[in-house]
């Protein structure tokens, strides 16, 4: 394996089916719009699992969901992530024999992925049985410059040999999901979602037109090749497929490409499928492939710039972070139909299935770099309030809006309430989302058009769902991010949040209100004077449980009450602890899934003193198994906060592998975006120690011991920060924009040009 | 309606389908082994809805029940009761016109019960559209002398013609069992369970040998025709299905009789089914008909003095416990091998699975009336046992038993644990069905046969889910009586539940050491006398919540902390709540769904001060729906206890009439019978204030205004006991055994002949 900064490469590929699984999942392709597995274009031998997908992002159908007992209101259908078609294949034949991996002789093999290019890449040599030696050079991009657009330019070089050179190359809508019985985090069940509606050749381009079973929803795919010489190609329909055969010759030495251009149109984005489709044909291919590799380039040029990150003396985390940072802007949605699910756009584990994971994992990054998409991720939110609110009206709730836990089009997807639904938090994480973009950007205008309502709206819910015990306001029967307890009393993490999210509403509120820009929106939505004297009274009642004893906060009322989970005499092949214990058997116990209370003291830090957030650290990290990918990286964010920094590396470490190195096992079914979010925290929030507050940016930077120098850049308000911190000192430069007030170690700065400052060890 | 202490009759029958469906339940035969809904031979007109369906108590097949979303542990197979057969159709033509009530004109009608014969009837008078009028008169009989047996006597009488009678009679293998979607009461889908093995005609009676497409059990059912005149009788099968076909004539006033007997035979109990039908049918028939009809008037004849009941000045109540008691001898088993359903085997409703409702229902009406089927039932535990151990290892539980919340043969059926499962409660009511029944017997014999080590097994799973906290023994995530609020902490009833458990396990334990008894099992099952130390240190630090400033005790840790639900704001339409809210919306309020700790006030009631179960109770019933059949009676009893006579009156009159009257609305898919149990225990335990307890019986008789006198008998020890009480004073009559000690409102008496007590008013 050779890791650079930008490319991450692999040689002599192993044949191995789960590697390949894994690898395609690692070398996957995605713009945000559409993502392609990376599946070897000649497949692999009969009996070889695969997921050979290629998705759209919010393009879903409902797919049904019976209870095994059907109880009031519990949800029984689910939006699921389609698989939309399978262009990828190419059959190739030299001298009428077919290339394959697993036949003749692999003289050389590798793989790449470049995140400056934008590209993913194979090469092998191989000679065939009868000695033909032949090299492959595949190279696969999803445009970020024309959404719609895949494209595989396929490379044949003859190296011992002149003849013939055949492709067979496959434009298949006959398709299904992937589907695994033995996995409560993927579908159980595949069925034919996408049925055929229309197929045609036009301008020798193959257009396959198809409806989903369920959803009303369409999606056409076009396919086109052009050959680097002459050649004939030819393209026959055949039921919903089509089947292009290319022909032509080749002289030793030479070296002859296919293109394949695919694009992807939805009924979601477009009136007219095909007519549209035909458009975006027309737009990719009335260009030369380099141009669309320059604007490809030119696009993540300034993207890198925007969040350069870089360790020195650690160029095995560097490339880990670029990758994982890489693989954030391939999976986020562009447009406010679509979200970041939790695998990105690189598989079906969740059923591509927006969560939590976005708001509190991955829109930080965003904020911090591509403040747009953040607005795009929160527009999502808005477009979907009136589902939220028909969420509440679902559950009970005589006002206000509650975001469904997992979703595609923004109704309910979650199966097993008590770690879904009951996810109550969902709404205090988006509230805190919009602030935290807020305060990053003061973008008060989109407040105005769309946050403030959503403020309100989740605000509402909290006064519906709690209520007032001895003059203190209780929130029950809810479920904290930690899913191995459920349903239970003051979860700490939620109460704080609620409490949050009433006191920004308010706040917003009164800002509005002096800017004169409240009342549309409080007439639109009946807002009145006494709702928001009963947040301000909600936010100040707010119960957060704290025990006197052990001068922490429990997670929840009875947590401590409970006996503690004996992790240390827990079999290794037993975790996660939710693949081989019931549930009710882990809600008896003191074990946590993943950071609750702890993540609760990144969050809303101030709620707390740093000693109980202390000893709260120490407690609960005793009890956490990290079965969740969304957990050592904020145990790594509070251990920096803390100044525990070895503990702080160690779960950087953890997090930061997680996907190269599948340290969780289930890769193939897609990269943990979350995940990946909250390793570029672990960094600039956990080592760096940033905090964005009402009153300004905060630092208290630190630098593992195993690292000689680390920097990066942020975007606040109108400027651009860029932060450089070694083992001495941490300088600050603005790149652009005015002069900022600097909280570093708590004492103010003004940062005009650089600021030097002294490490504190 | 006409109704007499043991007939009950209905004149002019409606023709609606929802009252059809509703007598199917009310007029079904059964004898605890089969049970044969009440559908018109002749059937419906088309389109009708119908549940026309034969069953056999304990007889099951596996049917799935996938989860939404498959958690680790969680249940995806239930054992369901089938239809095994048709034997119900027959057709009747005279002079070529098919009898319907639906056609021609009906001139009277009627069904009756006769309890005291053990049959039901039906007789029509009706005139054919060609004016031919006929009387028909059919009753049904499902033998308590042969078990296996269910009889239909079909009379035809000419009225105002001559000419000639035929029948059709269908022997139908190719059954199905009903289903609902929209009622979570009911299995929602239906498919083929049975499939046909064998069929025969053999000496005039054919037979059908089915088997169940997965639990591996076969049935065969035997039907055979006699005729009272000479005709011909022709039966031939068609695919798994046998059809007789009965000609004869018929004159003027002239009255024929056909004799259709069914035999039913499972695998369960019979090695070789067919053989065992055919000897069954061979028992059936060589005996007249008027003799199988007077060994079932003896049955009942013995029934009715052991269980004897009257109300004076109230004889339709009278008539309802009459009939509540004739159907709990109708449904209970009467082998180890099967129990007695939530709908006995009247209905599919509850899939004819087997609940607690056994246990704290059905039990203390047999346990003074029957005691051998007390020990019947509590032998299905026994027989279960090792179920429930695995089941305890499934819930991740190191020792232990841990019985279903819901079966058939063992295993547990619930598919939502939270309202399932989670339910442990079942083990210390199972625990305290023992007792319940070796303090009304002293059989001590059966306690170390089989009671002993059920006492130990589910005392050691209390140990094994509870934990100390504070020196208090706390039992966390468990769901109490009340499914409306559910995986809670120290629920009440399930602590003291749990230590009555624990603390008789200790006595038991004691006992059978002194009695030299207790090795053999001690050995079997590896038990210590470190483990009975366990079990009395946890049954004394038991933590039985209690509320110093409301006086009660909280029905679990949170309850009080919740919202109260607003009863008198909700609309009756939306009443059951569980039909119409979301469980979590629920769960979150304060409102239950039956008694809990009212429940537990009586089950334990020395447990708490009379005062605190007054509080308790005021509490409670301005926040309980009843929307349980198992909560009016034990709120009836409460109240007894509590002196509030008027009250007590007015819940046993609800619970009294639930199914005659259709006061739940859901009678058509089966009886309920816990709350007929809990009926009976109104008046016994409630009114007549009876207790059995360690120190001997107690009485506290009172009697509602309502009321002349009431009496009844119970069976105590070795012997039976009359009680007679008026508004002035109460009887006690020992009708047999050794005089006794009992207890009459706190003072102490000895029972030799007679004793009579002036009332307390």
């Amino acid at each position: 394996m050779n890791l650079k900064q930008l490319v991450y490469e692999v040689e002599n590929l192993s044949m191995d089916n789960n590697d390949l699984m894994l690898m395609e999942t690692v070398f996957h392709n995605a713009n945000g719009y559409i993502g392609i597995r990376s599946n070897y274009e000649e497949g692999y031998p009969e009996g070889y699992d695969t997921i050979r997908g290629s998705y759209i992002n919010g393009f879903y159908d409902i797919a049904e969901m019976k209870q095994a007992e059907n109880l009031h209101g519990l949800i029984e259908e689910k939006q699921t992530m389609l698989n939309v078609a399978d262009t990828q294949t190419i059959y190739l034949k030299i001298n009428n024999e077919r290339f394959h991996l697993f036949d003749g002789t692999v003289l050389f093999s590798k793989r790449w992925l470049d995140m400056e290019q934008g590209v993913t890449g194979r090469q092998i040599q191989w000679r065939s049985p009868m000695g033909n030696e032949v090299e492959i050079t595949i190279k696969r991009m999803t445009s970020f410059h024309q959404l719609s657009l895949f494209t595989i330019e396929y490379c044949v070089k003859a190296l011992n040999f002149s003849g013939t050179v055949e492709f067979e190359s496959l434009h298949n809508g006959e398709v299904m999901n992937y589907s695994n019985s033995n996995d409560p985090r993927i579908a159980r069940e595949s069925k034919r979602y996408l049925l055929p509606e229309d197929a045609l050749i036009d301008e020798d381009a193959s257009y396959l037109l198809s409806h989903t079973a369920s959803s009303g929803l369409s999606v056409c795919t076009g396919v086109k090749h052009l050959l680097s010489k002459q050649g004939s190609i030819q393209t026959k329909l055949d039921g919903h497929k089509a089947i292009t055969r290319i022909d032509t010759t080749i002289e030793e030495g030479e070296s002859i490409t296919l293109t394949k251009y695919t694009v992807f149109v939805d009924s979601i984005r477009s009136k007219n499928c095909m007519e549209k489709a035909k458009e975006e044909m027309h737009k990719a291919t009335s260009l030369p492939l380099q141009s669309l590799y320059d604007y490809q380039h030119n696009y993540l040029s300034e993207y890198w710039d925007n969040c350069m990150l870089e360790i020195e003396g650690d160029s095995e985390l560097t490339a880990a972070v670029n990758y994982n940072m890489y693989q954030l802007i391939q999976s986020v949605g562009k447009d406010e139909y679509c979200n970041i699910a939790a695998k990105g756009l690189s598989g079906e584990g969740y059923e591509g299935h927006y969560f939590w994971d976005t708001e509190m994992y991955i829109q930080p990054f965003f904020n911090l770099t591509e403040p747009q998409i953040t607005k795009n991720l929160i527009g999502f939110r808005y477009k979907t309030l009136d589902k939220a609110r028909e969420n509440a009206g679902l559950m009970g709730h005589k006002k206000g809006a509650l975001y469904p836990w997992r979703t595609i089009m923004g109704t309910e997807c979650s199966g097993y309430f008590p770690s879904g639904t009951a996810g109550y938090h969902i709404n205090g994480d988006i509230a805190y989302s919009i602030i935290a973009y807020y305060l990053t950007t003061k973008d008060i205008d989109f407040i105005v058009e769309k946050g403030a309502e959503i403020l309100f709206e989740t605000a509402r819910l909290w006064v519906d769902v709690g209520n007032y015990y001895k003059g203190r306001f209780e929130i029950h029967g809810v479920t904290g991010p930690d899913e191995y307890t459920c349903l239970v009393n003051n979860n700490y993490y939620t109460n704080v949040a609620a409490q949050y999210n009433l006191r920004w509403a308010v706040k917003i509120y009164k800002l509005l209100k002096e800017l004169g820009r409240l009342q549309p929106l409080a007439d639109r939505i009946g807002l009145t004077e006494e709702e928001i004297k009963e947040f301000e009274k909600a936010a100040e009642s707010m119960y957060l449980p704290y025990d006197e004893e052990l001068k922490i906060n429990p997670q929840d009322d009875s947590f401590l009450h409970k006996k503690v989970w004996d992790l240390e005499r827990t079999p290794a092949e037993k975790f996660p602890l939710l693949l081989h214990y019931h549930p009710l058997n882990l809600y008896r116990y003191q074990v946590c899934k993943q950071a609750d209370t702890v993540l609760a003291h990144f969050i809303f830090e101030d709620a707390q003193s740093l000693e109980t957030i202390r000893n709260s650290f120490d407690y609960y990290e005793k009890i956490t198994t990290h079965d969740s990918s969304l957990s050592t990286c904020i145990f790594s964010i509070v251990a920096s906060k803390l100044g525990l920094k070895e503990k702080a590396y160690h779960y950087f470490g953890n997090s930061a592998k997680l996907d190269l190195f599948n340290t969780h096992k289930n890769t193939k079914d897609g990269i943990h975006t979350a995940n990946m979010g909250g390793n570029y925290m672990a960094i600039v929030y956990g080592f760096a120690g940033l905090r964005i507050k009402e009153d300004g940016l905060y630092f208290s930077p630190s630098i593992p011991e195993q690292w000689k120098k680390y920097c990066f850049k942020i975007n606040y308000e109108d400027s651009q920060i860029e932060v450089e911190i070694d083992h001495k000192e941490s300088k600050f430069t603005l790149v652009k924009g005015n002069p900022k007030q600097v909280k570093i170690y708590g004492k103010s700065y003004e940062l005009g040009d650089t600021l030097t400052i002294k490490a504190i060890s």
